[in-house]
């Protein structure tokens, strides 16, 4: 879409993905031009490891580029004058905003996770009341006619929003916020439209029963809100701040967008810490210690907020939204003195944990790329696609509850039993009065429902050990097919709904020798499960903790999680990177692979290298943007305006094209750098949000300007980040990941040659490039 | 000590001292010439801002040399070959023995930390009890013999201890290894006998009465455990573990110290996550994400152990400790519904916490510098002020207690009234049976005890408001002037305790409007009083509450800890930051000065570079370690071995040793690489414990020996960091800290130079340096 984006580009037309990994000798050849390097950078997807032909495509991505993010400071002259001018009231806004801003993405994210929390509740409430009096007349079929419409309609309006409206919301989120954070602007993952379908289309889904959750999406939810409330309005509108203008630039949109992510987790699971270390752990991929004061005061802001609507929500003032919305397990009460069985216990359920979840993702990964082959038939198999696994779904939910047994209701209980309302632990489903479906208290309820039911420490024998079997394995595995069709879908609420059933089956194997509560169990399978796929462990164990508000469980929590996420880690990588890599968006690892230490940095460098000189004439900085990709070229001064041939610094695409188009040209070879720097500011060089920048082909120039001549010094950056020809390869990707940078310059280190050698991007330290470079380096692999 | 750590160097003689900061022009004079600039780097502190002559001398430290850590992966042909050779079974073996060693650390921090806590108790209760039974007596001059009598004893045994063994044990520690993870290696500030003293005598300092803590002292233990562990065993007993070589350097050691100090503040606090959040908050200067593993794993151990141990406890076995050990403030029945008079309140307790937390950092480092004065003369001196403050502070917490009157025993409480045993709520003193001293209760008793009366919630008035303000303002000037005497002293428990008085206060001023318990308001005032002198937020949230077991009071602690911590920032520093300023260790802001903007990289360049050629003759290289404090030199490859000058890569003085050592020469100037990588291995250039490295005195060569050639390739690091000589200095600053380098190479922009202009290391980055070079800089200050 914009022709300065190209140095990660994403093509996937047919061919390309055909000749593919079939013969290095030709990609080889194919990388070594460098228009086509530039053109044509494949997605890691597109690599076909196997030799299968079938066609793998890309999921939700479309012909749009890739755009790489910049954080690098960048220091040129202009920039530099105008920090030296930068008066006091100036950097007391810029800090005012900050907070402001912060405190803004805390407040908007705090309602909107309320929002969906009530809507949740509220549609959901009423289709359950509905089938539940349906059912207690008797009309069973009525009952299934209501419930499956329903979940079908909300199921079929959640899927167009996001076919045909935003692609790009469908999924859990959390892994394009974690490739942006990494430096990776994947196509319109930020945008308007993906916010406004990520928080309908997340209710409606939810709604419909789909086995998803809220919680990924509220992420990118946060995510999306801070970016909107960083770019300061619409300029489409008028609606832009001024103010704003030093937020226009990647490094603080990064900081911002950290703040919502963290802000997303601590609005889902009302766990702020959490969502603090949830930031720094999983979503970051750099970090500095004045973020995570900022990112706490945001997800603060969030626990504010959402205490304040609950207690103003608390008598009924909400319809159906009372104890039942925003998760909060309450098991504080629970004994937790253990014993060495317990210990035991913990320990298998730790190691159950760790394969179930690599199982899990390895099933995930699979369907994903089943998926891709469907969605990519265009929108309308994509909306098919939701229905049939609604229709599926649904099926499920009221069907399976017939095959078990009714269970008398318990005397001992101070619930009621069967239960009336919407929420509670005896469903009575197609049972006589004085019994219940333990399995339909279960399926018929909400998620968040259903996991209170299972956390809970009433009645050990509440449920019959074959109503849990069937359920795990039906959740198992529609958790696994749900994800990945055109719908918000978050991965917590399965994982944890699964996790926490195992947990009760296994509490009830443990139970003769046990100390510790079923529901407790229940929290510790749940634990082990999450450590199990998503392989986080400080702020998994955080978030339980605040979601179950007992500390006293910490110690069984971290070795639940250590155990699993160490016995999943010996299979495959987190349900996430998967999902970063299956999307084919080009993920620094933290890393280096071992074979990059064999190689050097100026191995990595392919293709030859375009160049300006400091007083340079239009016509070749026109030709160079028009024939090449790139987004940022070496600026070399040269005699007479310096001694001998140096590195003045690197010049970003945009920069030219904003001085192209105000063709601030002269007709002599001079330098002219003092009038630029009076005429422009740096806000005229500020990035705009995505899709938004200047383009080659606003620009007409006649053919007296192209013979013209522009001075770059003052736009040039002066401190670029280099490395010697000489580093390795391995070294010099971690610089790249840890500055987050997106040029680095390589120079020589002997004399008498040209002062730079070559520029590394993000695609020079993709394993496919350097493979496909360096074949006989597999062996290293 | 070690002639190859002199680049950062501390000379404190008188005549140096004086001549500091009178004359700028001469200053800049001295600094140019090499050898003085590298033998006689200045510590912060010697530089006098004002004009007065008072000598200010460096607390703790001694005219040992500060060396400089290198966190650099070092890339040489040795280390390169050893890695492309290295089996399957070597790689599980790292693995193996990284999380071993966090095993080991949490285990052995677990075991000390409890230890600690039995001696205090069991110490302490048995003063406390001989005393109690001696004023029950009626011998109130024999108890205050008795009280007084051990007191001074405990205090001289500590002090002598701390000023005679080990001073670099004195005072918190927290500064050290936050220097330390930092890049600055203070002389023994990891050796084994500070590690003795930090122990022992900070159960003597704290059984002596001292108004200090246990906490600080642990991170510091933990940090030592560490770093012995990482050093496998002492050489000097052959007790070496050939295995443990891969973590002899300093980038694996600087992980186990990070695991360390997060597992001393778990063992001190019985707080696992507020450990791992400690350690990535305030002590590290740089994270990765599998740190944040590793480091989790660690504290877990160290919640098991401690919970082991605990439950071993739990029935009298282990004398005086019982509930009383190993704070835990349980005020988890309290209620947390508040309102908006609540809110108001706790802002009110912010902003008092942040004034009042400021002055206290601001009176700290006034008596600070004045104690250097009397430290400074001799261990006698410093053994003689512990004594002098200790008979203070026990005339203090002996005689207070007879100014307020008794308060009649309440008849509705469940405590027993007054109390017999050393723990309780209601200690009789000078009062007759049926009614108590309340500030006897506060004084005469253990600091976790004296806390956990206050964070009580049993009885509003139990204090009254006289007795609150005189304990308030005695703890917190005893606080002050305690920190800085010759005791291992925390900061945490006299902030605590300061904080928690003032907020029951402002808890009792609010009770008409509050519905918040006065105990809940004395645990928010701690965080208030918290976050004004120690300036952490997550962390300390997530400490306090997994200190109280209650998270539902998160809002509230965050709140409070925000506006303190914003308050007090536009006073001062956080008070280690203050502390590490003072002792003048070079530490390394996060953020770069504005007057660093203005500067470029070869501006702090200083002195005549020495450079070797990839063929050396041996003199020149003996030459160069002796008559410079070098610790790396650019090795230039020169013709006819290269085409042209070029920049190898640098050479540490420690491998240059090594060659030296072994006698590895060549009579003629030829390459003998391939010699040198089969005859030396990677574990001969392994780092050894501070101290204990090669000297160039212990290296004796023959006059023909000094004639023949070292090829310095296979041990030349061909991948240094490098920047441009037009990098600006604040970016290059953020690099060499965000990458814990200890040389990078500043290279020319131009050809027909030299390869490499210069080398920055981390005094360069000094403001006094800079300053120094630059002095109309100040105006950009």
């Amino acid at each position: 879409m914009e022709p300065h984006s190209n140095d990660v580009n994403h093509n996937d037309e047919e061919n390309d993905v055909e000749n593919l990994g079939e013969s290095d000798g030709r990609e080889e050849e194919k990388w070594s031009t460098l228009s086509e390097r530039n053109m044509s950078m494949r997605m890691p997807l597109l690599r076909k490891r196997t030799n299968t032909t079938s066609q793998i495509a890309v999921i939700g991505a479309n012909a749009c580029p890739i755009e790489s993010l910049d954080y690098e400071m960048i220091e040129n002259e202009l920039f530099k004058q105008d920090w030296r001018g930068r008066k006091k009231v100036q950097i007391f806004q810029y800090v005012f905003l900050k907070w402001g801003l912060a405190l803004l993405i805390g407040l908007t994210t705090g309602l909107i996770g309320f929002f969906n929390n009530i809507a949740v509740e509220n549609i959901s409430g009423f289709k359950l009341l509905l089938t539940n009096k349906l059912m207690l007349q008797g009309s069973y079929f009525k009952a299934f006619l209501a419930f499956a419409g329903l979940n079908i309609t909300f199921a079929a309006a959640a899927g167009s929003l996001c076919a045909f409206l935003a692609p790009a919301a469908a999924g859990s989120g959390i892994p394009e916020v974690k490739a942006y954070l990494n430096g990776v602007d994947a196509p319109s993952i930020l945008a308007p439209s993906t916010l406004f379908v990520k928080i309908f289309g997340s209710v409606l889904g939810v709604s419909a029963g789909f086995v998803v959750g809220k919680e990924g999406p509220m992420v990118h939810t946060g995510a999306c809100i801070a970016n909107l409330l960083g770019q300061g309005g619409s300029r489409k509108y008028g609606l832009t701040w001024n103010w704003l203008r030093y937020f226009k630039n990647d490094r603080d949109r990064r900081d911002l967008i950290t703040c919502g992510a963290a802000a997303g987790v601590a609005a889902a699971f009302r766990a702020p810490v959490g969502g603090v270390l949830f930031a720094l752990e999983e979503a970051a991929s750099w970090w500095r210690s004045a973020l995570l004061w900022r990112t706490f005061f945001t997800t603060a802001v969030v626990a504010i907020v959402l205490r304040s609507l609950i207690q103003y929500c608390w008598n009924g003032k909400c319809g159906l939204f009372g104890q039942g919305g925003l998760i909060m397990y309450d098991v504080s009460k629970e004994v937790s003195s253990y014993g060495s069985y317990d210990i035991l216990a913990v320990i298998v359920l730790g190691l159950i944990g760790g394969v179930l979840g690599s199982f899990y993702n390895y099933l995930v990964d699979k369907v994903l790329r089943t998926y891709s082959v469907i969605n990519e038939k265009g929108p309308s198999f994509r909306v098919l696609l939701v229905i049939i696994i609604s229709v599926l779904t649904t099926c499920c939910a009221f069907g399976l509850p017939w095959l078990v047994s009714c269970t008398p209701c318990p005397t001992d209980t101070t619930h009621e039993c069967p239960t009336i309302g919407e929420i509670g632990h005896y469903k009575s489903f197609q049972c006589p009065p004085g019994s219940y479906n333990d399995l339909a208290s279960l399926f018929l309820t909400t998620s968040d429902d259903a996991i209170r039911n299972l956390f809970s420490n009433t009645i050990i024998r509440e449920f019959q050990m074959s109503s849990l079997y069937i359920f795990f394995v039906t959740i198992y595995f529609l958790g696994i097919i749900t994800y990945g069709i055109a719908v918000p879908a978050g991965l917590f609420i399965p994982v944890i709904l699964a996790g926490s059933v195992y947990g009760r089956i296994v509490g009830r194997v443990f139970h003769s020798v046990s100390v510790l509560d079923t529901g407790l169990f229940s929290l510790l399978g749940a634990a082990s499960f999450l450590g199990g796929t998503m392989r986080m462990t400080v702020s998994l164990c955080v978030i339980l903790l605040e979601l179950t508000n007992n500390l006293l469980l910490l110690p069984l929590v971290m070795i639940v999680l250590l155990i699993s996420k160490s016995v999943a880690d010996c299979f495959n990588r987190g349900v996430y990177d998967q999902i970063v890599k299956l999307k084919g968006l080009p993920y620094l690892e933290a890393h280096a692979e071992p074979y990059m230490k064999h190689l050097v940095a100026c191995d990595a460098v392919s293709g030859p290298l375009v160049t300006f000189s400091g007083l340079e004439k239009v016509e070749t900085i026109v030709h160079a943007l028009q024939s090449t990709g790139h987004n940022g070229f070496p600026v070399i001064g040269e005699p007479p305006f310096s001694e001998s041939p140096e590195l003045c610094g690197l010049v970003l695409r945009s920069h030219l094209l904003v001085l192209l188009k105000a063709k601030y040209f002269s007709k002599e070879r001079r330098l002219s750098g003092r009038d630029i720097l009076n005429k422009f500011s740096p806000s005229d060089f500020a990035k705009p949000g995505t899709g938004k920048g200047l383009k080659l082909e606003d620009i007409s120039l006649t053919e007296e300007e192209m013979d013209m001549y522009i001075d770059l010094h003052p736009i040039t950056n002066a401190s670029p980040y280099t490395v010697l020809e000489t580093m390795s390869l391995a070294k010099a990707m971690i610089l790249f990941r840890q500055l987050g940078l997106r040029h680095m310059c390589v120079v020589p280190k002997s004399q008498g040659r040209p002062p730079i050698v070559g520029i590394l991007t993000r695609h020079d330290f993709m394993s496919e490039h350097i493979l496909g470079l360096y074949p006989h380096m597999r062996q290293h692999k």
